[in-house]
């Protein structure tokens, strides 16, 4: 790639590290970005160092924060008696984006998994634990995955809080919306039929 | 999008802006430079600054280069009597790629596209033609693509070429390697009638 000087080469080189991006769109981006005007290259390189410079958890919910509290958190229209278990941000991303859910959020940073050496103290339990015992908090709704390690992750959350005078809920697994019950995998069929509700 | 603090709200706006990034891919690369280690980030950002900084048109073929002089045309195992015409960086590196030139070249940074309001002045035609008169130059490649453009940005450059002692050739047009008769497009297999050659 003698034909591009070093500055270009490393720059596609730097883009072809980021996911899903292959050497052919990095190439395409890094011409991209000597073409635009140089404010908005700047923009981009200026947003990668600030986001990283300002960018915390929240001491409170363990979301992403520029403040030591996060949006939600502090958002007084946020119902706080109701706090949605997650295991990252991207599934508290997922529910906001979905609406009907107006509580808070405490993102737990992973999922229990022996297997990959990842413990209680590993993730965000005992936080949520001391959240619920310092009071205000009226149900903790677990929406952990509903694949192995989920289950088990809700499952022991569980167990912790029963000696809490709080609601611990499940978010309901079954047929997804628009599904047609001929696709839908044993499992979730068999799950659906069991926790079926009374109309 | 009140679920991401400003400074990720800005990042994931950024990525947005470049070419082929929608949204959700904005966000999972945000994402990502904030799971990588500090200087991983970092490194993407000043590769970002400094391309912009750096990266000029080599004074002689117009091509990138971090130097007045770019790494091809400072090359001396190129044949600096063979000069091939493109009408960008992309087409240059296409050439580089495929092999089998190993003379310099002349970005013409555009074509002639009167629609546009692109003459033979926006384009470094004026350039080629004194690298032409300086002597040294034996043949030029005329490789603009063949759309109308580039055809007609390859006889005006001909055509100015006329009065110079050199060689102007056109780059061959006709069935790709690997074709078949059937699919090619009659103008296509027209220009290989008239273009063939003895065996």
């Amino acid at each position: 790639m003698s034909y591009y000087p070093p500055s270009v080469l490393n720059l596609i080189q730097q883009l072809s590290r980021l996911p899903g991006i292959g050497e052919k769109t990095a190439e395409r981006l890094a011409m991209h970005l000597l073409r635009v005007p140089g404010r908005e290259a700047e923009a981009l390189a200026r947003g990668i160092l600030n986001v990283r410079e300002k960018v915390r958890l929240c001491s409170r919910c363990f979301a992403l924060s520029d403040t030591d509290i996060c949006g939600i958190c502090s958002n007084p229209a946020r119902d706080a008696s109701q706090v949605c278990v997650v295991e990252n941000i991207a599934e508290m991303v997922a529910i906001e984006r979905a609406g009907g859910f107006a509580g808070l959020y405490h993102v737990l940073q992973g999922v229990l998994s022996p297997m990959d050496g990842v413990g209680p103290d590993d993730i965000r339990v005992r936080e949520l634990v001391r959240r619920v015992r310092e009071g205000g908090v009226r149900e903790v709704v677990l929406a952990t995955g509903t694949h192995l390690e989920g289950e088990t992750t809700a499952a022991f959350i569980a167990e912790r809080l029963s000696a809490y005078p709080v609601r611990v809920s499940r978010i309901a697994s079954g047929v997804p919306l628009g599904g047609d019950l001929r696709y839908v995998d044993q499992v979730t069929l068999k799950r659906a039929m069991e926790t079926r509700h009374v109309l």
